[in-house]
């Protein structure tokens, strides 16, 4: 089995009321997604698309009433960098609120409700071209103890976020100890591999991984307060 | 830029003392890694290979002085799972120490220096194909907050793990707010897309990553205490 990445090139600047997934539509049809595809989708552009953008002023704290606005709750301050649970149960910095690749003067916010824009994105794409895939939304987040951001799933559609190995047994006979692997994860971090932050290529089909079909959604991989160990 | 991972067929068992460069060498030689590969090893052969393993006795609770001593930090502890640093400075579950793809009766420690053991596989596969390539060795890591494992860098040779984009701009001249990459992390968790748990499948072939070569090492990913906000 091999796993191929590929970017979507020609998607243009996305502003808020585009008919995001007609312009996705068109850049995919020079190379269109298979069935068993999953086609990452970077949040930002989903984000604008949904007019999930806020004007701000250019002082250098001027995002900061947006954070806030944004945060379920605060984990951890440090200088202007604020760990915030977003109201969808994630754990990141500045609640996802974020300056770059955003228009001068505005901030981009996490979309409201991402797994609901992965199942339209997901609709729409297997109706223009007669395919089943899965459709993940990706963010960038850090991870404690570690340094460097990677790209996670925020949101999912048409697959399980988590592949459930338990029961499953090793080579010996021995049941596994990694019983829960977080496929959707890996799968937005391997399409971050062909897309990069400077660029203009905020989508990436990855074909050839076998998850496993399903609704999501993405709460699956929110980890419950009484199950975590580190809030 | 289309990324491509390929997994290694035809790996056998690997016990303590074997020439596990030789080994890799000839499962690759049908289809050799070209330069710019990153050739990506979970770990778990790696430290059979040195001899990292532990006989155990068979009673559920066996592998804990195992996990103690080869504990730097305790961070958590809930019924038997224990959070710990270990002496490299990750931060995992059992500090690394793993019952499964073990032979009955032992458990299997991370190797002692992984970026050692990932240059000197390295430069045996560099020499036996003449070519310039990456080598990673891998674990699968749990996540705070978020359900679900997923595989992480843990030695590292021939590339710097962390991207750093520093003076970047995105595409509207804006200083990005995603300054450094975790390329090594992303790359462990694409391979892992093509290897699965329970297979015995321990090796993937990454083509295509426009990683930065440099010499590792992987200390440069472990955030140290003083920037840590979670420990």
């Amino acid at each position: 089995m091999t796993v191929t990445i590929m970017p979507v090139a020609g998607i243009p600047d996305i502003h808020p009321g585009d008919d995001l997934a007609a312009i996705l539509v068109d850049a995919m049809r020079p190379a269109p997604p298979r069935t068993g595809d999953d086609v990452v989708i970077t949040h930002k552009i989903v984000s604008r698309a949904e007019g999930a953008v806020r004007t701000i002023g250019d002082g250098p704290d001027d995002h900061r009433p947006v954070v806030e606005e944004q945060s379920a709750a605060v984990l951890r301050r440090r200088g202007s960098l604020v760990i915030a649970e977003t109201h969808h149960g994630f754990i990141c910095a500045n609640a996802g609120v974020e300056g770059s690749n955003a228009e001068p003067g505005t901030v981009v916010l996490l979309p409201v409700d991402p797994d609901r824009s992965a199942r339209r994105l997901r609709a729409r794409i297997e109706r223009a071209f007669g395919v089943e895939i899965a459709v993940i939304i990706s963010d960038t987040f850090g991870r404690p103890w570690r340094r460097g951001l990677t790209d996670v799933a925020i949101g999912v559609a048409g697959m399980l976020p988590i592949t459930d190995l338990r029961g499953s047994v090793d080579a010996y006979g021995r049941t596994l100890d990694v019983t829960v692997v977080n496929t959707a994860d890996e799968i937005a971090s391997a399409a971050d591999l062909v897309l990069g932050k400077a660029s203009r290529l905020p989508v990436a089909i990855v074909r050839g991984v076998e998850y496993v079909p399903g609704p999501g959604p993405m709460f699956e991989v929110v980890c419950p307060p009484d199950e975590d160990l580190f809030r």
